[in-house]
């Protein structure tokens, strides 16, 4: 469906993840390898936490493989915590609203996957959105709906505890509509300090979702490679399939788990959907 | 806020009705004289009744003004039953989604004017929206919310009758909201046959509304102008502004009334939300 | 590099060109099979003759597969002459004056292929442009540039002599570059009565072009399609790859070839580019 | 026809010079006071000095009021030398390519005003192009086509000079096809070093042209005045009307003169025309 990608360390120019991997997140938009569709051309959207208190969200409906601002920024902005997302449409309508990321405050957003029969099922979501909350929400997507769940459910105190809350009411709606397999998913989301990514499905069979090894390991195995000199031992890239080939790099988050990379010891855990009730 | 055009009658290339004026609908975009802003360049749409079930509808995110796409398709289109809107949001993105005219099945809907503190209210209106029409709300207007209550109340069935009971819902949950004058429109409405354009504000001072004289009385005053001897005698235009300075061309549509233009006699009766309960 | 589509025969809606077959245009924008890259998405472009003197032309930067003008319009017009296409850039911005089909006076043109090394021909062949027509280029592709070749060399009086001369041209311009193979083209030319199309490449392996066989041929040999009972004997396409898989529906442009739609016996030839000088 | 603003000094938010002062360029868009159009909504542009050898440039074809991408880009870059331009085009396509500031290597280049009669010099204009430089022309506009007569004529090593020979140019061949008042203009350049404010017209009444008091001197005056305490003595904003009311802060560029902004003295010199050959 989509294709993103986490950046969590040393600052780097955007160009330096969206552009110059051999298999690059850009790349990607015209020639998955791994995704539902090989284009992702419905639009696109950045996402990096910088100057000011929110991060800056810059949005395309264009393709991002000919978009010249997204060239132009690329080559001039430079994050320590960036969001890259390339959209795929399921059918809801090609606008600035409906690409990812999505912020509210702090908070990025963004996932690859789909609420099955979201039609059917949308509007008993947004019944159970915070009222407070309900008329920020934008566009009409599925995936910004999960994310005012997330949100509902305390995504802001309690990131996984709030997805898990918010997955289990998907597949609680989707059921009680007799929908199999109610939620696809892999997700990211960050507060400008931690990144969270998620890897999971109804159906136990999700859309792949990989982790770049420890930069101190990978420079270790490959002293060759310039770029890892110039990162810190910390910096980490999540990702919807691998940026390239260079071995022991990426490692596949397994299913029914989530990770966080933060300051300190990076963790992966297991993900259990916490039904309603 | 907004400026719109409805026509019923003869069919028409629709550059006749959209860029031929003195004060076009195009130059409107521009240069309003008549409406909150002088500048209506936030979008526009175009709603005509042709070949196929339902009417085209053609949306673009960028200014009527300089749009070539709009100037081939008015050169090329000719309709007996036209909507063309120009848009000055009030705040929700420039969208193709949030343009005007909407469309369910057969019927297109525009609005000039606001829902007061649409993002207090939201919620609550949305929820009125009947849940089989729900997910069809495809963006974040006011204008789109009012549609689909109005269909909620039977559009289809009794277009007066449905929208004074959606200003009546409307006027009764901003006033639960402690908001003054709760509504501010005009609207029109087709199901292809007939139109019907209202006039109405909560404060009672409501966006200017105009109709043309009928084309038989016109052509008597004015034998000169050629183009009304190619338009039948019951060719109407229903308009937020004159499209010219024609003497005795235009006719404005009196406070919180509505007209209906149809096959046989036009209409005018006196509007009055009807309120919940 | 590109995919195009020239319809000429009973006026249909262009949804049933461009939408309704089963390996139709808009399909070939994201899965195209004999094209140099699968994926269409840098703008389209559609051109029919109808109401005024000029053909109408409706042009978009977005790709054509998630594009609901372009739904729009298919479903409502109709049209006995349409042009079609789709773009992948070769490099030049992705900007509706460089979508085809491009239109001068009554004549529209569009083409897939490129001019090698443009960047360092394109001064030699636009100063050949005549200068009562260079100001009219609006554009910074090489298909504008061959068109407006084309157009000096007398593309209005006999177009196959000019496409001959503007190709000889262009070889002549770019082997004195040290060019080897300066032109790869498929194009399609029409005046609102005939449709030329026209396939070669310098190096003799051209794109592919295809023209669908006599439609009364093909009610004979398949009395159980539908469609084809509404099509006038004559109703012919010519395109870049084939809609379906219609046995005996097919037939290959040779190479180094042009082939005339028209009133009367359709007419195929050889193309010989012809040397300045 | 359009508006600009370039600002040379102490690094600032985007935002602090394109949407906080009372009367803004963004106000400008919609508002322009001294322009000859109101509303200069035909797409923007902006550019910046910062990351990398060349400068960045952000451009779009949507007006710049309710653009979402410009509000994100200006609340989150910092740059100490802006361009920044809003557009009312006088004929050519609202493209991209045609947006301002335009670029070459690491100078930016913008103009307000218009070459009279462009359609009928441009071919004559264009052959005088040094012919390494004619392909890099993208679009389609007079003000491209001035930028690069004075690339030509070593805009890179003396600017002023080289001005005064593309405007000599410009005035040699608009009088030799009969054109009275061949050029209007105001025009900003720079290097990233050094910004260049020009003010001239054929006919003597030029586009209003601006520069700001140096800041020192208006500390003095408003100690008030809490932005005046963050910016260098040397900070220089020169735009094409006053960003709002301070008395003493804006000063009119003469007739026919030019305006440097460097590190030391800034200067201003008359600016005459050098006629070819």
């Amino acid at each position: 469906m989509c294709r993103w990608l986490a950046y969590s360390g040393t600052p780097v120019l955007l160009e330096e993840l969206l552009f110059k991997p051999a298999h690059s997140l850009i790349d990607q938009s015209l020639h998955s390898k791994l995704g539902a569709e090989t284009t992702n051309g419905d639009g696109f959207g950045v996402g990096w936490y910088g100057e000011g208190e929110t991060p800056a969200v810059f949005k395309s409906v264009e393709p991002a493989w000919n978009d010249r601002n997204l060239h132009e920024l690329a080559g001039h902005i430079r994050s320590s915590l960036v969001f890259a997302h390339i959209r795929a449409s399921s059918g809801t309508p090609v606008q600035q609203t409906n690409c990812h990321p999505f912020r509210h405050g702090r908070w990025l957003w963004m996932h690859n996957g789909a609420i099955a029969h979201f039609h059917e099922v949308k509007r008993d979501l947004m019944l159970a959105v915070d009222p407070s909350l309900y008329p920020d929400v934008e566009g009409s997507t599925d995936s910004e709906a999960f994310f005012f769940l997330a949100l509902t459910m305390g995504l802001e105190d309690d990131p996984p505890a709030a997805v898990e809350g918010a997955v289990g009411f998907i597949e609680h709606v989707g059921r009680s509509h007799g929908i199999d397999h109610p939620i696809q998913m892999t997700v990211a989301t960050s507060d400008g300090s931690s990144v969270w990514g998620f890897r999971y499905s109804s159906e136990g069979k999700s859309r792949s979702l990989f982790y770049s090894t420890r930069v101190d390991t990978l420079r270790e195995q490959h002293p060759e490679v310039a770029v890892l000199r110039q990162l810190s031992d910390e910096s980490r890239v999540v990702v919807s399939e691998p940026l390239g080939d260079l071995a022991g790099a990426w490692n596949e988050v397994p299913e029914s788990s989530y990770g966080v990379v933060q300051e300190g010891q990076d963790e992966l855990h297991s993900f259990t959907p916490r039904p309603p009730g």
